[in-house]
């Protein structure tokens, strides 16, 4: 039987990113995509639980297409309980329109939906690209997909472990290959931009601008992006700071 | 100067769990509630990117109470950036109707709060009570929620640690104790009930049952949980799985 893989992403299940993904992973098993039917940028690990969700098949053929209205975890929950007929062999997510680097996993949908992967031990990689643009060009991300999908069907993932891939927005002749890294320590700076309505009440938009705090490390994603590489970022869900452990057990 | 404690939540600004926690901090020093307008049960670290924010004073007296129409993090992004004129001393989120315990974490906005003010190196607690009822006694929560934020104001948290601490549904009488532990290895098995709206189109409720896949070990949270005791979780923000890069080198 193929390696029956799942594609979802949070940007929709319209956008030009995903579509490059089908592309990429079409060839190596059979190809279902379950999609938010609005885009789902910065919903993290939400699952909807208060407003029903809807799935609608919206197309046959090539692929099998289903929308949801709702987050990409939503999708892989009723993707891997509700419509496929078996637990899927891969679950690929993204091509993301925008980086997820750093501390942006944890922010991110597409990787929500990897990390939810991860949860069920299904071998689960996130993909993103370092550019917000609708028509960003994903011919290298695409390319080298496939090369990361390969070694992943072939070798599988550890336990509750999944791919953060992110490919720099450069021409192929500028790339300097793959790298397996660790996530950079960084932090998004906040900057509100306050404005008032017609009626003259005030609203925000969430605005800012990230930083990263490592000191001439060249081992974080960070790093390999600034640098022409693709970071590849096992990531777990095990969040235990095992280290603090011992003293906190001298307070309580 | 007393110290800034901020008050959050994913229940809501009327939530009594949240009302429970501000009794908690308010004599360890000036107390500034911002919460969810609305539930954000779920909503992990989202962000909202897509609509503006909105944040309206609801009291002055005894307590100040902002509502935001937006998600935990979101109100300790606008906090933090907007509305208080310091950087807080600590956050606190919670009490949440619910357990947040083990692979929880991951989809809580109790705890999306706290590890946003992990991220932002502030000393943060995410506490929760294993009663889902509106209802719920936070009386031992309550107690023992002092007795951890004392300490912490006292002694701080290690960069980029929060802690989840869950509190068991129990009388004061079988209560053992406060227990520092790992997050346990466990996962939600989703059951979605699908049905007919009157128009004759199928929807999903997401529905599931936790279970969790120790062994016997005694150092978890469900172990310290179903043995009276309140469980202590350091949480922290690096996702990476270090073991699995060595071997990860070699595929890529």
């Amino acid at each position: 039987m193929k390696p029956l893989i799942l594609v979802t992403n949070d940007d929709g299940y319209t956008a030009p990113g995903l579509l490059a993904l089908v592309s990429a992973v079409k060839d190596f098993g059979d190809v279902v995509v379950v999609a938010p039917e609005l885009g789902q940028s910065g919903m993290s690990h939400a699952v909807t639980i208060k407003t029903p969700l809807r799935c609608t098949k919206v197309a046959d053929s090539p692929i099998v297409v289903y929308k949801v209205n709702g987050t990409p975890v939503d999708c892989v929950k009723l993707a891997h309980y509700q419509i496929l007929d078996r637990k899927p062999d891969l679950i690929v997510s993204g091509i993301n329109h925008g980086t997820n680097s750093s501390i942006s996993v944890v922010y991110s949908g597409t990787m929500g939906a990897a990390l939810e992967g991860a949860i069920h031990n299904i071998p689960s990689i996130g993909f993103s690209l370092c550019s917000d643009s609708y028509d960003a060009d994903f011919t290298l991300a695409s390319k080298y997909a496939k090369t990361i999908v390969a070694q992943i069907i072939k070798h599988g993932l550890p336990d509750n472990t999944c791919l953060n891939v992110n490919f720099p927005n450069i021409a192929e002749k500028d790339f300097k290959g793959l790298k397996v890294c660790r996530q950079a320590k960084g932090r998004w700076q906040e900057e509100f931009d306050k404005r008032q309505d017609p009626r003259g009440s005030s609203y925000y938009w969430l605005m800012g601008y990230f930083t990263h705090h490592e000191n001439g490390a060249t081992d974080h994603d960070e790093w390999a992006l600034a640098n022409n590489y693709a970071s590849i970022v096992p990531v777990q869900v095990d969040l235990t700071n095992y280290t603090a452990i011992d003293n906190l057990k001298k307070l309580f």
